[in-house]
């Protein structure tokens, strides 16, 4: 059994995240979209909102499954019995970093194989940190964000502008 | 009638803005220097500085207008009926960032176009941070920023030294 | 008034084309999509073809009007009046021809100045080369040729086959 | 069951190549290394010689087959029921190249996923074209090529200099 | 004589590192090793653990040196007699970065000349950060840091995780 | 002693390969620009041409010879005791091409080392394809080539015109 792994930080989840585990899941046994605890980077979302908001997006997958972790991926991986992780490049900056994460990744364990997919629909480039931006400012995150997360989003962003 | 605008951070102005100003002035009717407020990003100079520094090179030119904004882009554009963002390209990371802000804003108003210059002499490769970096040291900054606002430049990097 | 030129081999049109065209029609008071006469490239079209298929696609613009040229697109410029050149990019290595070739045209001719817009839909994207690569082995263009010239390109591809 | 195409030219086999078969077969099910004859293309080695190598160094992996196919890539994934196309990305140019061919292959048939695996070792960077360049002149390619088919390339690059 | 300098912040030191100092002693009479003290870029090594870790490395070259310096690198290459700076290149987006750096060095001294030799085995495409990182979780970075400071790297980053 | 090549078609000289050859006689011990003989490209520039124009330009260097090579790099660094390729970098698309050359040479001879050098000035982007496109419609390529081979290329290129 293929059991793959999606990281990321998704604060918040895009369409372009949506992309991804929708193509990934179809290739693989198994899906676990992995959030980050990342201590060192402020995120805008909560954890258990981001968790909470995948979980709301995920739940038309059969075998999608929505977690968190924090340390290395790569003990992640091992911890979860996934061999494959899931990354999305969307340009050639992608492609530096991803590059290098997958060489560090592939020292650690070499049991352990990176592939990657391509964004594919315009909206899948638009970033987490566009989202915010746009958002932030009154702007129309419609089309890059799922629908079913849409107004979630939206309301976060503006109850820290009335703080 | 085209109107454009040429927003950024400006902080300060370099050889490579100036570039692009005379040259979009040319092939615009109207065109709005427009100076960033991001509440988020710590600038060197204050706004009043920075809309100054363009006024006194923009004054040259007959159809250059300097202003400020903050919110989105698209928002201040439409404000001021402007159907052109201009930006000027140095790099490939530049281009990158660039096409993801450019597919954002189209979604967001599809009326305005975003158009793009290359950078075309030396000191227009040359970013404000580098400037700044070489100024604060005590390096020569005269053929990376304009010579009119070279003196002022100087002064306030040298004036945060001496605090 | 300013007056631009969308210059390119169009061997033959894509969606992508047509993108930059609509787009750079509303942003000019005039604009000429000219056809280069490029006797050491083979094309699969010939020059009247292309011409036929531009002007076809090109009807219901206003200001759209189609040409073709050989020799230097500076002095082409220069012949009709134009004073700006606009072209399309998909990705970093457009990025990077393109830049050069601005700044060839620029020595020789510093009025002209080159314009840039930003492919914005996936199929957009799609180069000549990859039209011309599917339909010759029966695949399906209909999404990345222009719905008025597809069964053209179509047929004259089959052509090929059955000589 | 999840089938895979890893498609090339391989004209020749390369350590870059073996890379991808080796770690692509531990990913997926069944795995069909398959060699394009492109008639536009003149290769060095016979479609029967390319084959013949790759059946050499695959013949230690239980699930990997060797075949060949001519026309859309595409349609030969549909007539051997593979759902995934495997590409090796070494470098920045790769990626741009295959973003376009999996975004047309895409628009053909959305059931056919295209997966990325970077290069992860020296040799992996070098491509078919290096190794014919180095052995045309006499120059060592022991560590770029696999080991069971080295004397057989060197040979057949010998063979066209005593003609 | 030519005298160059290897600058950095080298925090930590990696293989990386490692193979540019090895392969540019070779290349120049004389190497100085410029750890860059940079007040506004928090370091995890004290500037004298980072230099004591490269004098360890360097023992073994009887022309590399190790100093430290704040300010412009051009102006501590022309105070110790340097006209060379060497540089690494790993990837795309270190090339533009550099490419800046090596425009703005050049006009400020002109006979300081910005040398780049490429990253040539895999770990040292690896960087301080991914270093960092890695030995932050407990993972294993034997292979990405040169044998003699690994222990002292380990030790370090594990103090920080008992505060 | 340093001793250097410089290779490459100089198809023709462009000011961009003499801004290389400037700076780079002066950080090594001797220069040989070195003409590559590649049978498999077709040149515009006899062999004896490009070795002429070179010797022309390369007069007033005193440590600079011009030579020509056929076969291997590597091989004719070794037989005239040379230890170091240079090169210079305009754009991403050389750096790739280049770092792949670099793991091929080194791998063939590790005592024969490659460093760049930045283009850094306009005219040092320009190509030799480009100065060949432009003289060849008539172009004034008088800032892209060396001053004193100026003259010849026009001639040659406007004697392929009368034929």
């Amino acid at each position: 059994m293929v059991r793959a792994i999606y990281p990321g930080s998704f604060d918040p989840v895009t369409n372009g995240h949506l992309d991804i585990i929708e193509r990934a899941c179809k290739v693989f046994d198994h899906l676990t979209v992995a959030v980050l605890g990342n201590p060192r980077k402020i995120s805008l979302f909560k954890m258990e909102e981001r968790v909470s908001m995948l979980k709301t997006i995920a739940k038309k997958f059969s075998n999608v499954e929505v977690d968190y972790y924090d340390g290395l991926l790569i003990d992640y991986a091992d911890k979860i019995n996934a061999n494959i992780i899931v990354k999305g490049l969307r340009a050639v900056s992608d492609f530096e970093i991803e590059f290098q994460m997958a060489l560090a990744n592939r020292n650690l364990n070499p049991k352990v194989e990176t592939m990657f997919l391509m964004s594919n629909n315009i909206y899948s480039f638009i970033s987490s940190s566009i989202v915010k931006e746009v958002a932030g400012y009154g702007g129309n995150i419609k089309d890059m964000v799922p629908m079913e997360v849409h107004q979630i989003i939206v309301e976060k962003i503006n109850s820290f502008k009335n703080d």
